[in-house]
């Protein structure tokens, strides 16, 4: 349930076509839902800006599914991010989507899209942080471009997309290895720029930490970093401010 | 040198009145200035949305003294990060201001502010790198509001500051210890978040690792993470988002 | 074993039913029982209030039902804690009770249940740690109340269950990626909070380490933290708090 | 201002001496002072269970000075925790206790003493921690007893002190270096017990991070644990457990 | 090879039975062989009183055996440890033991067992890296007693064994968790320990670096510790210990 | 496509017979090739002196085929790491040749060997990654000798390939658990050494960062030092000064 | 007071020239001595095989004193380590010596030398810890010698030292940096050996975590390894198993 | 003493005007010579192709002294690392020469330089490793260049250095925070990289940990890496790598 659907029961109010009563027992009933292991929260989108959303992993899939199917019924759209594929084809929800390099599956997505929400690798193997961005902040009904493989030991391949680059609003850039991309993303343009590290790499690679830590230290100070791999908090935010400038 | 007088210089290109040569002469001597163990980047400013600034710690008095010079003869308007007040009492530039408890030198302010940027602070230990965040937005040009000491172990005092987090445009919260105040004030709002992490605290604090690590696992998603007292940075980022939503 | 059947001895010592040399004989062979490869302790509750426990995990299946079997010979009440589902099936014990979520079995469970032990977790994936600690308080005697997924993304779900709070004696909480729970808990009432950080989460999640830290980091000083996915612990040590304040 | 006056002001509230304006505008008055840069919470202590303290380590002198003085006025008791003997010095309030092994003051303790609460170390090292958490313990009303230098090297020792264990209602263990101590007296006794790793030792202590790992992975589960050298939370801890067994 | 052949070699060089020339040959052809892949070396356990052995894991089954079968043809005693019981069973080298706790292989062990060598755990879970130690070191020629399960958390157990300590040259204590065990029974002897970190427990055990770092901080200054789970390096070290006080 | 070519390709720009424009259309088409999930960039190896390689792990199957087969279309020669002999089953390219220790495939490899590699192991565990160097290197076109199993244990079998180290005009050595081959090949010659740490060992090998950590603080301060079992860059790095110092 | 005197104590009573009560008084009065910060612990020599020691670090130079004296009136030597040549001032005890290197101190050393401890340093900066230890196991009794300076990048200056090696019953080795001389001292003997990592060193050297780590994964299995800079546990285990090997 | 040194002794020998007697004494004294608590090895730079040199920090002032002054006399020519002007004032030694940004002092270096080293630094922070690199280098002979402060925040300014880029034989790349600049000059160029972590920067930079693992991580395969803040190896190595191309 989104914003738009609370600001019509509040007209309604207004115009009399709905009494008080019923409209705080609705208003009550929204924030959440409670089946016994986990509680829905319809109202989190209303609150802090992000979608309704199932974190798969850590949960059984019997857990997902009835989590899932509490959403539908009550909101229509929501997404369930590291998602397996066993879980996609037990889901039978009409009209979902599985991607599946991430595994983020997006249900009853159907928003206008707006702005330009720019998405960078550095490697082929950062894809999946990348698209768990790019499908969020579309969700959320941002209008978005996706560049891979253009790392720093190639600045020629990131330099044919400074076309893309002026054009964006807001750029994410995900990167593991050494981290460097957002830095020298940053060292072209003033455009905010969200980093979101990744597993990527091997040995003092730490399983990301690395990453994390080199774009934490960027020369660029003004860059924010996500948790390792967290393409959706990346995608949320590069909404948000997406949205900051305008509507269209 | 800011934006302007660059537009200035462009418009008075194409108005004629100055010659392409000098026009290019003058942009092409903005980049920086070689002093030989440092190059003044005047045109950083420009590229990256950040102040000019000179991050004192790491460098001798000495070298600090040389480029703000350096800078103050071409733009006029810097910041120094992590100073004394040794080389504040050193600098002798007019108005320059020195803030103490985060050790920022703010040469040549004189920015109009606009928008609303909040900050907040755990505890009392926190406010050095709050102040230095809060500075360099206005510096920059943000309005800024600041409260300080609102942990979640007193949720009322937070509560009592719901009014200021709803005129905000951005809010930059800085905590140690165990990091947990961005989650809960991202629990209250959909505006953006930009949390540093503060090395206050002992033991497990692990100098604000922990905090940082807590930060970067919010479950609020959409937290953007500075690095540790991070505040120079945070301000930058704040005053970026605080701008895309308009100049008033 | 428990306290009663000893005191029983000792009594009818005093009283002469029982010859000295028989009680010295049934004492000295009580502490523990020599099976090899383990040495089952049967004098431990009484001298660390903790349940009798078997911790599967690091054993093998047959080396678990050994114990469990020599157990169930002297004792007849047990836990088994980190058990799978085929040591459950292996184990034959009438009235054995597998929990799935935490991989608990509990054997004998008989006590009447007093006093009120509340068990909180901030997700569903926190529910593993929560059960095991639910399951061995209640087995020890608890009266438990268990409320799942309020974590601080959305304090009103918390707020909702206040009540819950006001009636507790003790107050377990589980919590994962940030691990911010147990302050916010702490600071809307004095009563003894134990803390089980969890491994749920990834990245610098750091599998529970920052949970971990930031409940040590705590800003309400009094909480009292156990080893990651600790649930038994959290269970005897809530337990224990719980009786200091009465039977009923 | 502790529990007892403010049930004070409300029987006066329903005996009528004072009318609902009034009792309103104390109560409302009372949660906490605005002195800028601090919030004084005098609302806390019955909040949360702990006493009014200021945790001078990283604050200024004037800072902590500065509230010291606020909260003197109001409640006339609080604590000042790793305070230097300056601090001390420049406080100027009459019957103020400082703690030279702890960097602790006492203002205003004359709580009556109940319970027993025992604090042992292992090593003479690891004293400021105990000292911090027998003197908070104190100041909230607890009696206590310490017995000093009692590790695991030496068990005879530890064997003396089993009258003082078998009296005590609850044992805060205060070790560092390889943090065995807890587990042992764990061994020993049912009471509970609080640990604290304090940040004696060198080399692979790792300031104090050895202890409490050690402490958490306690063979005795029970065992709660705090942050490095945290007597003030094992005070506060221990006071609570020791009242919830009776005042006497 | 072992020591007594070389020693009759030359004997018999300084006898006249062999050549100059044949013994220089032996034994230069001695030190090793290379077959590609791997140098056997067949005069380590003269250099370093360290038995032939093959460190299994990070081998391919193919390269064990090849080795296996090289020491075989020379010397015809040697260890595999951290082996599979599939290598074991594609060994087929009469008399070869497998140990399936430890998962060593010991080939032609013959030698007449002198001294006594204790090896204690703290729980079943230690009994892995406890059966390498006691393996090894019966291969070497030592005389072997094994006590397991006798943690800190039940010190009536340890003292049972008193009695074995008394009698004991050296004694190898392996514990995970916690790791206190070398340090209590440290306190009661004043024999050499050997102690082995296992890697036994789960959170902060920290895949045994706790144990490791609380057995390097023991009060008992003398404990000498070996790397997570080196019970063969604990093995050869207590069998050293054990002939220098003779060969009884 | 390799140095050569291009070189080819420029001198028939100035002999006249290419035009400018076909010149310029080959030469933008050069640097890189969108595969949308990768940009195949076959200017790498000039620019870098490194040889055109797929980094396998972290890549599904078939985004490692469709690089490798549009590599293969442009240059004929490249370079697969981490592969699985399944990648090398379905690559169906003439001339593959499989290492199955370390998983590198090479592919149209035909330089002429000149100058001299060597490449150390310490141990047989540390194989795959010295195998990967001496593959890389060989197929970049330097003369390779290996010798494996050397380790400080046993000095006189290092001392026996004192030749080869004479020899050899850059070494390579790969080496797991303690690490300390590199600084003893090192205190033998003036080679430049380019040294791996390994993932080989247990405990606190700590997945190879102790050896990593071990050869940064080699007294022998020249040592340049690779990620853990980076076989590649060694190869790369190696090579690169094989051929500064001549041709033959 | 050592073992000799105890003897005596136990033999007067079998000559009857000490009554049972007499002895009994005397032995229970050994133990230790309680001066309130402290347990002094005469008997730790008898039951552990370490020297009476403080440890000063940690410890109030007024605590260090008064421990001290305590221990000097009864058993006449003792040894204080980490100590300040100011302690050692005001000590003011006759016959103490101060080690100005390693700060330790030695008072009433008067035992005959006997048995063969070799002391090795890798370099300059390790000799406090090496000192450390050869004042401690002199102190015990053994016979020292001392080689300093003889680290791997130079092997030919650790071949000189390999008669020394050959007379020696026991090498402790001290080494910081990359950790690697015991095992190449390893790869030369089968004596046992003690290795202390050191401290020594910058960067990677993690305060000699590094050389810690490298010990223990030592490809010369036998090594026992004691903690960063602990000279006085390797001096103690050292004059431990010098002594096993007899008297002279 | 140099390699010319020997040579021109070998020739005497081969020309007969050196008796063999006196060659050989003359060698054999070489190699080092005691000085009780160092062993100077005059045969180093020989060996390992590193100047003679003395590590200063972890030395007594006056053990600098005595080595500098045994030095001296042999060779006339070597270095101090990591010296204080203290000790530069104190050695009096003519033509010694004392850098204070990098505290590395240069006694008698006359050498011809040759070839061509580039040192480049990412900031002002990190020219005291830079300087200890170029120093050293051309203490060994090598021609020096010297870039300081183009870090990839301001990419324009590493491009201006293109040319003394192309020009260099090999490259020093000092960096710290995120370590981002060798991986942007490697994609630049084939040339050879030495990257030289510093321990610049602050919060996660990790005392340069940071920096180094995003160095070894770098997409640009071939980077040699060395200790945090080692200028010194990276000196050797670059001059090492530098003379490899020819004596011009």
């Amino acid at each position: 349930m989104d914003n738009k659907k609370i600001k019509n029961l509040l007209t309604s109010l207004k115009d009399g076509t709905v009494s008080v009563e019923n409209a705080l027992r609705k208003l009550k009933h929204l924030p959440y839902e409670d089946i016994s292991f986990a509680k829905v929260d319809h109202h989190r989108h209303l609150r802090q800006g992000v979608p309704e959303v199932i974190f798969a992993s850590g949960k059984t899939d019997e857990q997902v599914l009835t989590i899932a199917r509490a959403m539908h019924k009550k909101s229509g759209a929501f997404l369930i991010t590291k998602a397996s594929k066993k879980i996609y084809r037990s889901l039978k929800i009409k009209g979902a989507v599985f991607y599946p390099d991430s595994g983020i599956i997006a249900v009853g997505e159907e928003k206008k899209k707006a702005g330009n929400v720019l998405v960078l690798t550095a490697g082929t193997s950062d894809i999946p942080a990348a698209e768990e961005a790019a499908v969020t902040a579309s969700f959320l009904g941002s209008r978005i471009e996706t560049v891979y493989d253009v790392g720093v030991a190639g600045l020629h391949r990131l330099m044919d997309s400074s076309d893309q680059i002026k054009k964006a609003r807001v750029i994410v850039v995900a990167a593991g290895m050494e981290g460097a991309l957002p830095s020298v993303v940053g060292g072209m343009t003033d455009k905010p720029i969200v980093a979101v590290p990744t597993s990527t790499g091997y040995g003092t690679s730490l399983g990301g930490l690395t990453a994390l830590f080199a774009m934490l230290n960027s020369c660029v100070a003004r860059i924010a970093v996500m948790n390792i791999d967290n393409g959706f908090g990346a995608g949320c935010r590069a909404h948000k401010i997406n949205t900051l400038a305008g509507n269209e």
